[in-house]
């Protein structure tokens, strides 16, 4: 077997990696959408105001699906953002992966608990799944990096990325310690994770610039 | 990095986009089957007569099923035909799709609405679901080909595929004025859909012909 | 654009249809094991027995789940072997493969009920959906030999490929006549589905050996 | 047709089989988070207490999510290694990785029924389903290696491989001999799994290094 088809074997290899990693998320982004749907004993034929009374209590329900989609969504853009530079793979960084997965695909529960509660229990469980999902994602760039699977070589560049990265993890975990006293304040704090994502978007190595 | 690979990679991300995309209108598209079930107390070895009976009972879901496929299957097909035209992508185009993802992940619980009841919150669920993924769908293509990120270079080719993606979203969005008034019509004017699809269709730039 | 570019739009085009199709066969496939649970209040640390009559309880599901796998299983590996031969793609070939689609990923409902029933209802449900499947697969292929958007060029090939995928389907028809006189009778033809996929597998159009 | 396009389409049909398989991996993966869910007619801002007493509940469902996430990511794991050395199949190939989907999407229910049950039959349910996933997944890599579809050539190290393979599936099936003794030893036998996971790795033949 040549080098060339070795690589060519590496390649395809982390198209499959990528393939289930993309059929995880669609499965997770979508998942809370089953929360949305009308009890089948709901007669037919039913007034304005009883539909309407109706969907008023699956307003919760659909809040829940969109908070999910975006996040989701955002934890999806970092995955193909790091793998646009990732160029070969090992069983740590398979590991790493698939434990963001399982994480990611658990989000939509602590999610819909989220969207009905407002207390310590449900702003710990929301804040550490996030904190939890941001750190391994952290942890697989920097792991990536440091055993040369990426094509990025400047170390500057991996060190600002990796801050940008720390910055959401670090906001939950401090968010879950002000649940203790005040779980409303922790849910008003996790506005600022869109700030941080933006800001963590922003300090990414860009990848090169096509002519 | 040379030129070449950073175009590859471009590529390859693009293709992920893609792979995602799929994912989630292939979970969207088979979603309301799920409805189609005997209830798990239902006898086993019912008569013909029971069987039939409870078939009957599960038509909407099953009208449901087949019609949210064929509107679902349009989008995909509008999608499928917009990226073989779209050559790059940038953040505002990832969500852009990934807004239309979350409509188009929503549509099957309007249409199982639409098809067990007729009034007019009905009628504004489901013509404002469908309005709004062919506006973003709109959007998506406007964006694409503003910002060079299309092989499309004519504005004129450009025009006309526009005013045909605007048909049925203009036509959903009137219906939905229509049902303050009578929602019975409502439902009948979203038949037109069909020929504005075919017509949008006649409309788009065409890929170049192979010789 | 040139025609070399053309090609591969079409050809990436080409691949997202079946990356689209392949996701809504996998879903289809594995729809029928959500029927295989134990009941949410079942308790905790039950006995032998008590877990063994659950079991015993959950069989039918589970024969419906295995044949459901079967029978999905071999209409998506003769999508498989009818795209090895597939070039190009027209809108009335996505048309026809949104309509397998639809009716492949309705197959775990009827695969459901004739897991439980045996009468005259269920055995049309069943036959009808399978001969349903079958007519629009092997309309499929003879439109995209028809149209030349195949690599087939010989008529005797495609003729014999075209007997062959219709011997199901005929069955299936004459199937459901039998359900009005012995749905017993049905159920035991379809036994003959099995030599019959055998038999289209050794007429259909061989690929060529690779040296 | 040239040998080289009849290369290439055995390339490309060779990706469809690993898609189609990642798309059932996917689901099969995430399938027990649905198992997680508060009760819809759980009271809305319910208090600390209430909510924890509720997790609590929840518990073995999540234990349940993590097994099966783990289990079936090995299982992948092993799939994607098996595949790197694949390059074609045929119809028994096929069948075989169809066996191989059918068991993986079954094991989140023996999963489930083990996360709550400690006896006999919950015992020989997993265990037997872990033994039967581990020969189909061993038949598959023999099958291939002696038809000639992998690339590797060597005796020897097939041999070695194929005697890691094994080791998970003995170990289940001695496992189930013992549950009729005593079940709580079954399921601590079952944590060996680990390390024979780890052993057969490494007795793995390895893919050629890339310089």
């Amino acid at each position: 077997v040549s080098a060339e088809s070795a690589h060519t074997a590496t390649h395809r290899a982390l198209e499959r990696v990528l393939a289930f990693s993309d059929g995880v998320f669609a499965i997770a982004i979508t998942l809370l959408v089953l929360d949305i749907h009308l009890p089948g004993e709901f007669e037919r034929e039913a007034s304005d105001a009883a539909l309407r009374a109706k969907l008023a209590e699956l307003l919760p329900s659909m809040v829940g699906y969109v908070v999910s989609f975006f996040v989701i969504g955002e934890f999806w853009r970092a995955h193909l953002g790091k793998f646009r530079r990732i160029v070969a793979y090992d069983d740590t960084l398979l590991m790493l992966n698939l434990l963001l997965l399982l994480i990611v695909g658990f989000l939509p529960f602590p999610t819909a608990v989220v969207a009905r509660h407002t207390n310590t229990v449900s702003a710990m469980l929301y804040g550490g799944s996030m904190a939890a999902a941001g750190l391994v994602s952290a942890a697989m760039w920097a792991y990536a990096v440091r055993r040369g699977l990426t094509d990025v070589r400047e170390t500057r560049e991996m060190m600002r990325g990796l801050i940008g990265r720390l910055l959401a993890p670090a906001l939950f975990l401090v968010s879950i310690a002000v649940a203790f006293v005040n779980p409303q304040t922790t849910e008003r704090m996790w506005w600022l994770a869109i700030p941080a994502a933006w800001l963590a978007r922003r300090l990414e190595p860009r990848p090169p610039v096509e002519p």
